[in-house]
């Protein structure tokens, strides 16, 4: 069901030719019945943000988070076009207000796909009737929906979190570029919570934080990431708590859907640092360790070589104390005290070949804590990255 | 010649078993007749830093910049080897200085290797008698400690400037985790210009900033970097400025080299960000863009993708207006004015399959210019990193 579980939504995605291959590239998420309800974004902070990121900007501003519908298309990012590329984003924006009969600055539009491509507007004005009127609430509507946003992904990435008297959907794309902050990846979350748009915000920016913003798998920060939350507040109203909590589940859970389908991708790897003298040094040490193509080589190669953990700890920034400082891999301590411990080698590579892997770091200095996601690096991630064409 | 091509210089190199493979693993540089010059060395900021960069250190400012040899060993980093890594990194000084009849603290320690195993101290000392005894000042002689210091490398890298009145030899090894500050990398040069030891430090201070500092192949700060400078006095006196620029032209030769001989390369990369906000943002930009998988995989496929290059630039952290941004790669524009420049693709990826590539970003907005050099990413560096045994 995805976005449509939720009372209040409906979606569709349909083929609008964006895409060469031909596969669906166009997909619509609305309030429905038709009409403004409250609304929330977060997006790249690339200063080169493409124009759909520029106008949805613009028009949550202007409405002060009041959202109608997100037409999302796959196929072409609309990045580096210019004026032309900007009025094409405003554009696709305002053929889908005029069809269902909304303000244009009631519709936010994302895109992702090749930067510098302009967007084929015909094609995409062509298709926006047959996208309304496909609209619908089933689960096979909001399958649709979360098909046609796809681009390198292997298969459609869908989430419900049922809560009491409320639930979340959502959807997400990702695949390459997956970096703080934030993923290359265009997200739709929606729910039947009743919220005013500050609320929703709030809890929209705390979801993200501790999901989206802590997985990387190259630590390239994309030009279209956007992340937004439609609340159509048909369930029951909500406490801010709640809804982050509910909306952070749904994020968590997408986050990991997108690091198992990363490109090229044959594990996921949690990185967990504890003690460190802060929760930002905790990040800082987890993210260098996650960001590193030493230390993700080698778990593509289920290689427990601990020395570049350790050496990627002690350049991280983070106050570092070679002898304080612990590390394991899942179960087993391999580093404490300053020196190598004892371990059985080909056990812990056979538990470093496991899809899901955990390597946990511990600084011995404070109570600070983080959680990074990330993948291996393999030769999958070259041949899809190698040639764009 | 390299390190012997200086006068007041003598090289050896041998095979200890350090190494599993029986190839030569254990080199010294001595100034010659044996006996304190000056010295001066910089080290990996890593706060993991191994054995013998804790060792060197004390040892450089004990006699406060007088050396009289640096011996140097591959196959084992000695890193993360605890009270008896240090110990072991200890004694090896003093069997060199035992040997040559110097004071102990005029030995600086270099190791390279895998991170974690001890260093076989008994087959180091029995080794070093033999070390001594094949110094020579030989083409040859100085070719063999280049050889004994490599890991992963393919080949030794050797310079030599000449200057009116004095010289610079060098020797280098690197191959993997090469970033600032610094490559993983040994080296060792020497003079024979006549300098005190401050002037040494300044100069190469001065000459390590522009070479291997703007080197990066994958972002990671190992825990042995050590660059050792070695001056014997026996030609003119000379101005700093001179020396620097002597010791600069060395170590950017011998960086070059580093680039062309990493892990799995098969292009060396120069990122030439100019008309930034300050020198300072200048580096910020080109490291992002050197610095990117998405980028390193593309110039591996010579798949002239201009968007990552802006994308990244967007996401440094340098001022950027996408509006006076232009990139080249090499003679061809791809990108001004906030579009996409026509130009002939197939050219521009035929230009990208050549050994040495320029990556040319122009932010359009200040006088800051930086240069760094990397490599393409390709199935080879995978290759060599996934497993260590």
């Amino acid at each position: 069901m995805s976005v449509t579980a939720p009372r209040g939504f409906a979606a569709s995605g349909v083929a609008a030719s964006i895409k060469a291959s031909g596969a669906p590239d166009l997909a619509l998420v609305v309030g429905y019945p038709f009409g403004a309800i409250a609304g929330a974004a977060t997006f790249t902070t690339n200063l080169a943000a493409a124009a759909p990121v520029q106008i949805s900007r613009t028009h949550l501003a202007a409405t002060r988070g009041r959202v109608a519908a997100v037409v999302l298309n796959s196929g072409c990012a609309n990045a580096a076009t210019g004026a032309r590329g900007l009025e094409a984003a405003r554009r696709s924006a305002e053929v889908v207000a005029e069809a269902i009969g909304v303000g244009v600055d009631e519709v936010l539009v994302c895109s992702t796909g090749l930067i510098g491509p302009h967007l084929p507007l015909d094609r995409l004005e062509s298709a926006i009737p047959g996208l309304v009127d496909s609209l619908g609430s089933t689960r096979a509507d909001a399958a649709r929906a979360a098909e046609a946003i796809l681009t390198t992904d292997t298969h459609a990435k869908e989430v419900v979190v049922e809560r009491d008297g409320f639930s979340v959907g959502g959807m997400v794309k990702g695949a390459g570029m997956i970096a703080p902050n934030m993923a290359t990846m265009l997200a739709v979350l929606t729910t039947d919570a009743s919220i005013g748009p500050a609320g929703l915000a709030d809890a929209l920016r705390l979801a993200v934080g501790s999901s989206f913003n802590e997985l990387t798998v190259d630590g390239c920060t994309s030009t279209n990431d956007t992340v937004c939350a439609l609340a159509s507040g048909l369930g029951r109203a909500v406490e801010l708590d709640e809804l982050a909590d509910a909306l952070s589940e749904a994020c968590a859970n997408l986050a990991f859907q997108l690091a198992e389908d990363a490109e090229g991708t044959t594990r996921v790897v949690r990185v967990v640092v504890t003690g460190a003298s802060s929760v930002e040094q905790a990040r800082q040490a987890a993210r260098a360790v996650a960001e590193s193509n030493l230390v993700k080589t080698s778990l593509y190669g289920a290689d427990p070589y601990w020395g570049r953990v350790l050496s990627e700890l002690g350049a991280s920034g983070a106050a570092f104390d070679i002898e304080r400082v612990s590390v394991r891999y899942g179960p087993t301590l391999v580093f404490a005290d300053g020196l190598e411990v004892e371990h059985d080698r080909p056990a812990t590579s056979a538990y470093l070949s496991g899809a899901v892997v955990e390597l946990l770091c511990d600084l011995g200095l404070g109570a600070g804590e983080a959680t990074v996601l990330t993948t291996d690096l393999g030769p999958g991630y070259i041949d899809e990255n190698m040639r764009t064409s």
